[in-house]
């Protein structure tokens, strides 16, 4: 004993910070008949041979000890001193710090680690409390236990940078850090944690350089860049563990996009250490009923998130749009997303408005680069899916097929996408693939509906089942459809235009179907090509009537239906007008007391467009 | 030490698995003043007194001991041997397994069992993981722990036939098996005994002999076998922990029958060690608001059994249908249970259509053996019950004369159920209840409202608060009832027919009071009471019409409905005629462009119908 | 030894507890080198030396020791007796019993105390069972373990007085007992503790005697005693864990209302020990479509409540309807929760039907002490919050403005509100409050929006999002309001009554946007308000009619709206018709058949009426 300095041992040090001859302030563990364990911290641990022995001491009693020896073994030998108190300083003995990156937990499982990380979800369970926490290389869960239920480091709140000690442990197919300390940084030391991370992030979240288009497409190619940007954001709210809201139109189109972006969000999230089962929050996909985002919608979602925010202290999400999102439409919902300052992101084959590309952190559409609708939301989703997490890629490759073929694409990509899985799914069984998924969401209402979906899209390893299913739920939107039409057909009206065109009315409302399959826009859509059939080579115009509103289907007449929908509106006041869609395809709004007025009015505008 | 043969005692072994004599390898428990503890296996513990030890050991050191004495106690008196290691073999003692039943834990508490069953569901839970098990005599929860909220035993399957070590414990009024060690067994050893367990079932399932009919009717006792056929599959789902979905007509028939069934199942579940109101996924009851699974319903069924099923590696369920299932109209449904191959049964009283039976396991209908729709659902469902679990007879004795009076029906067995329940409840309280519970069911719309029904059917032993809600209930259903009436008959247009019929058109959606109570239906069936009464003795028919459907109620005419809506589709095409019921009741529907051609040729066809 | 005494020392024992010289029977706890230790009870440990030791045992082997000395320190030194068994008598020391305060327990963290108290709730988790208890000081759980999962003293039932021994714990900022001991009081001694906690909670639920109403108003001054009294029933439901649901009117006025007692009582709640983001069964507040309390509703209520009460022992709820609840309207209502005998309250300003007081603990109205609709409920609900708890004055004292302003009171309480915040909020910007919180409780439907309210309202702590989120949600409201009113203006149809007023019809259904802002009754307003402009000084009535509604809105003419509808009912039996409101404002339903009759009634009637 030639000084009077007693170290202690700090949380996280292992048997390397100990030094032969010093002397600790330890902790009575137990007894054998051999001797006493000393404790000196959590984790190590010595003998004090019973001829080391000074003074009688009872478990958890506090004592002094010299470390006579460490045995190469890593085993230390100890003895008792007796130092009066008051005699003697102490020092606290801090780890010499070896930063573990999360990745690398997997190396060192039942090892002591100390991490730092970025704290970004707090989540209290009836045991521990699970701060998930992301590093330059990963996210896992660290679970710090202080009583059941009780909340552990009150003082750490979301956001924040902290330093962890603790010891690696795997949970299943996870790793887990179980906390023995944690410290949250201040200061320059924060910064400079965080500005690592965050470049490691950027870098980590970059999509696979590799790919490219699954095709030979001058549109896909001039709109890389924005889906690789667009593809970024997403990996890297999976990477930071912000949840992903998923809003997509609930058509066949809208459907293949937002399930490859399922299908690829969902491997990714469980590649980075997540469990989507679980935290099934993470990721939530909504079909819309409008091909916008609804003002009811944008609300409800913002009721929920700001809820879950406050209760779960969970980081408010991303929201990505598809077959969604592009047109003057979703103004007012972006409106209320800036208020709360939410990423939001879109991929839409609509016609872009550019009024709303302020409220975007990325907005891919084909119109942007010279392409049209032709080039679908399902095909640029199959994309953006790829540069997700290329691992999904034959699993989805269909998928483009099944939505070009859905919207009836006349793009050179859908030829060459249907290219690819030949010998695996004809052009038809893409058909019949797309009319199962209409058919089926129309009953699913705005549920997801995600395992029958996913057998519909045979994506489930269970071919029969699909087989089996797509065939039925064919057979059936066959025979509603049949039916529709055998009600709806003799009691449309035709009338020749002075322009040579020849005009259909067909009542949606009082001469079909309602609250059934087909809804009154696919009614529309079928009686339209009835008559294409029975008007080869003819100029046609269908107009679907409801009692408030118009489907307008053309072909072979140079229309321009938002023109149309304009110039009505202006020499119509009190008739309540809106509406418009694409030049040959859209609808129309109108009050029911102007009905008859709007219709003739229509019809005459109509007339004045010149025929191919 | 006559052998260099040591033995380590297999998970599962007590002590009468050892030896004396023999050399075992253990692990350093603990120490007293007297000796060290050494645990043989997890549970087996011998006594190393202090002058036999040879080595200086810690806790948990391995060590060889010889097995000196076993006392008639149980306790094993030890001695350490020094054998070298390499010296010797070493050989697992496995267990002379006793198998248990999962039946007779409750007499093993505290002792260590060995199961063998059959894994129907694994739940992951905060602590540790559940693994309910069925073997041939119960079901039963065994619960493994690794660490908090992780997986334990991820190898082991939903359908793995498992062996199972571990202690009896019981956990409130449930047994429980705490594992200490759970395998898969494969092939013959497997088939064996899951060729056991189904055999075991297939008799704990089968309906106590004893249970005859209430009453004695020729129907019930030509539909016994099939009713037994059906409460056997119901008991079957209970005992291998199959979710059961009963959807039941939304009326006070259909109300009837299912809380009859609740009943017993609820009390056959509990008797079985489950606990549904933990547990109530096991069970759930849905009115549906047709008489007929419709496809919204099972589309909304399979999205969240198929879910269910991925989250929570539950089994798809049994789907139970009642006063619902028997007609054409659930075809589209049971195409859909098809695909997914689900168990559906159906207890129903509607004239049934042969085709379905190939899409169900059991169907019981009093139509099949002669019966008509007097035999109501309720009276079948009461049966059932009793099928089911007897001792829930006399709670439920009243149910079939309420859904019988509710039903109005004329067979004679309403009259043996009325007698089973004389100076309990009248036939005017009978009435009363089904009054009550279709007015309180308009307006739970289609939540079950279990505790609220239960009140109105007196199962809640709170005979007062019975008496009070049904009371009230009938007071404000009265009243709303004679509202609607003095609104609409004042606008009843009445004609003779040609046949010697007076015919009465109200209007249900211009002359009625809308979205309340009572609906379109039952006020048209109000409306013929009246004029029945007004015109005794003479033929009366009641026509209720809507804007695209009417509802048809008739006395004393030989009507046949579903034939005259049969010949009105195929003579109006484009009128979207679709429809039916019975004989003499039913309704049709049309597009509301039609209405007036469609009421014309009602008007027409029902004039040819002649008089009783 | 001079007796053959031997005592064991009950649960809840400490030291004090014990008498030098007498003999305990113990149980060995743990071996060290220099003895044995011994536990007296399961907290109560003393040393025996070794020198003291007369026999071999092991760990849990029962023991008989005499206490030799109790040290200054609390050490507790024994020694080993050996009295044959059979020899001594037993006898269980129980503690000399302290009882500890629910509200003292932060002052006794780490001890024992003993709590006598009422079972308020019993929660089962998935590790200990939670009883909430509830003395005369305050609430708190006491966790009691048995097993994880297991229900812990099954014989403790809802509304039990039990005594508990435990150990005070802090968990975050609440304090908890964990159980080592609870049991049942019965008779006498229940009665007892009973009426001790009744009496200290009547006390305690009492507000505070300082608060007086804000403003100088004899409206309040009047209702002062009935407001105190509804804000302690709604104190005591907080002290006693009863759940409260509020139901409120889906307007500005009514939203004013609930958010003022929704931030008051969930601030009670946190500081009397509850966590309501946990909790949040606690208080539900729900928006109602109609301003008073619709069967549907109380029908999900009750549904809801008595299954809660089933599965989690929770009490049934308080109900609290505001802006909402005073009309014959509600009876329906009421005498469903007569039934079940619930406790309603009311705080409404609309014109109170005496009928109802009996269903009601308490009601607050200004009509019952000369005021008027004037005094809103936003202006109520503020000062019942103040009530409930004075701190949140200062984060509310904006709300009586927003309120008046979106009612349009012309009371003079309105401008004295308005002063209390003069140089926070204008009159304007309290306008835009009320018009940002129609329009979006428009989008929410019937979800209380919680956070987007606070936020609109300004209680979030986040002034620039207010801000952003008001001017928001204003400007798109008034452009659909804008939009609306050039649709249904060009309609408008006017005619000169026989009285002098100016008479305009309106069309809502035909002639205005629907299904969306502004809804039917707030265009009627809109259209209204420009006609009153358009004809200044002049009488004007406005219809707003729908299929089978209209909506009545005027100036200047004595109208007796609620006479005029009985009267029209009388004269026009089959019409259908019912409705009421205010004097000059107000509405009428009846059947869509007798729409033109109505309307032309309703015009004479409305000429009868003479202008001011």
């Amino acid at each position: 004993m030639d000084n009077n300095m007693v170290y202690r041992l700090g949380p996280g040090c292992e048997v390397d910070d100990i030094v032969e001859g010093q002397i600790y302030l330890g902790k009575v563990q137990g007894f054998a008949t051999f001797g006493t364990f000393v404790l000196l911290n959590d984790r190590v641990k010595g003998l004090l041979h019973k001829s080391n022995i000074k003074s009688d001491k009872k478990e958890r009693d506090q004592i002094l000890v010299q470390v006579n020896q460490i045995r190469p073994n890593g085993n230390i030998d100890l003895r008792e001193v007796d130092i009066p108190e008051g005699s003697y300083d102490t020092q606290l003995v801090t780890k010499k710090i070896t930063l573990s990156r999360l990745s690398d937990l997997k190396n060192k499982v039942g090892r002591n680690v100390t991490i730092e990380a970025d704290v970004v979800q707090i989540k209290q369970t009836s045991g521990p409390t699970i701060f998930t926490v992301c590093d330059d290389s990963g996210v896992e869960d660290a679970a710090a236990f202080t009583e059941a239920g009780v909340r552990s480091y009150p003082e750490v709140n979301l956001g924040d940078i902290v330093r962890i000690f603790g010891e690696a442990t795997r949970r299943n197919n996870q790793m887990q850090i179980e906390v023995s300390d944690m410290h949250v940084l201040k200061g320059a030391e924060a910064d400079s944690v965080r500005s690592r991370i965050n470049k490691a992030l950027e870098a980590r979240a970059e999509p696979p350089e590799e790919v490219a288009p699954l095709i030979d497409s001058d549109v896909l190619k001039a709109l890389w860049p924005e889906m690789r940007k667009l593809a970024k954001i997403i990996r890297r709210a999976v990477l930071t563990q912000q949840p992903i809201i998923l809003r997509h139109h609930a058509d066949a189109d809208g459907i293949c996009a937002a399930v490859s972006v399922e299908t690829a969000v969902l491997q990714f999230i469980r590649d980075n250490g997540g469990d989507p089962d679980q935290d099934n929050f993470l990721f939530r996909r909504s079909p819309s009923k409008a091909p916008f985002y609804e003002i009811e919608d944008v609300t409800r979602d913002l009721d929920m998130m700001l809820k879950d925010n406050v209760r779960f202290g969970q980081k408010l999400p991303l929201i990505l749009l598809m077959d969604n999102g592009s047109t003057e439409e979703d103004m007012p919902s972006y409106k209320m997303t800036e208020v709360y300052q939410l990423d939001v992101i879109v991929a839409d084959h609509h016609h872009p408005d550019d009024t709303i590309d302020k409220y975007l952190l990325a907005h891919v559409n084909p119109y942007h680069v010279g392409g049209d609708f032709g080039v679908t939301a399902g095909m640029l989703g199959t994309e953006i899916a790829r540069l997700i997490n290329p691992a999904v890629e034959q699993k989805i490759l269909h998928l483009p097929g099944v939505a070009g073929v859905a919207d009836r694409s006349e793009a050179p990509e859908l030829g060459s996408y249907l290219a690819l899985i030949e010998g695996k799914y004809t052009r038809d069984e893409c058909k019949d693939m797309a009319l199962a998924l209409d058919y089926e969401q129309y009953w699913l209402r705005f549920n997801d509906g995600r395992e029958i979906v996913k057998d519909i899209l045979n994506l489930n390893n269970a071919p029969e089942r699909h087989n089996r299913l797509v065939t039925l739920l064919v057979t059936e939107a066959n025979a509603a459809i049949e039916d529709q039409m055998s009600t709806m057909m003799p009691h449309v009206k035709d009338q020749k235009l002075s322009s040579g065109a020849n005009l259909f009315l067909a009542d949606v409302e009082m001469f079909a179907h309602r609250f059934t399959f087909p809804p009154p826009g696919k009614s529309s859509g079928e009686v339209h090509d009835i008559l294409c059939k029975r008007y080869v080579n003819q100029p046609v115009v269908t107009l679907g009537l409801g009692p408030d509103f118009a489907v307008i289907r053309s072909r072979g007449v140079k229309m321009n239906i938002p023109q149309m929908v304009r110039s009505m509106r202006d020499e119509m006041p009190g008739a309540g007008i809106s509406g418009g869609g694409h030049l040959v395809v859209g609808s129309i709004k109108f009050v029911e007391g102007m009905r008859s007025e709007v219709i003739a009015k229509m019809i005459e505008k109509i007339s004045e467009f010149p025929v191919d």
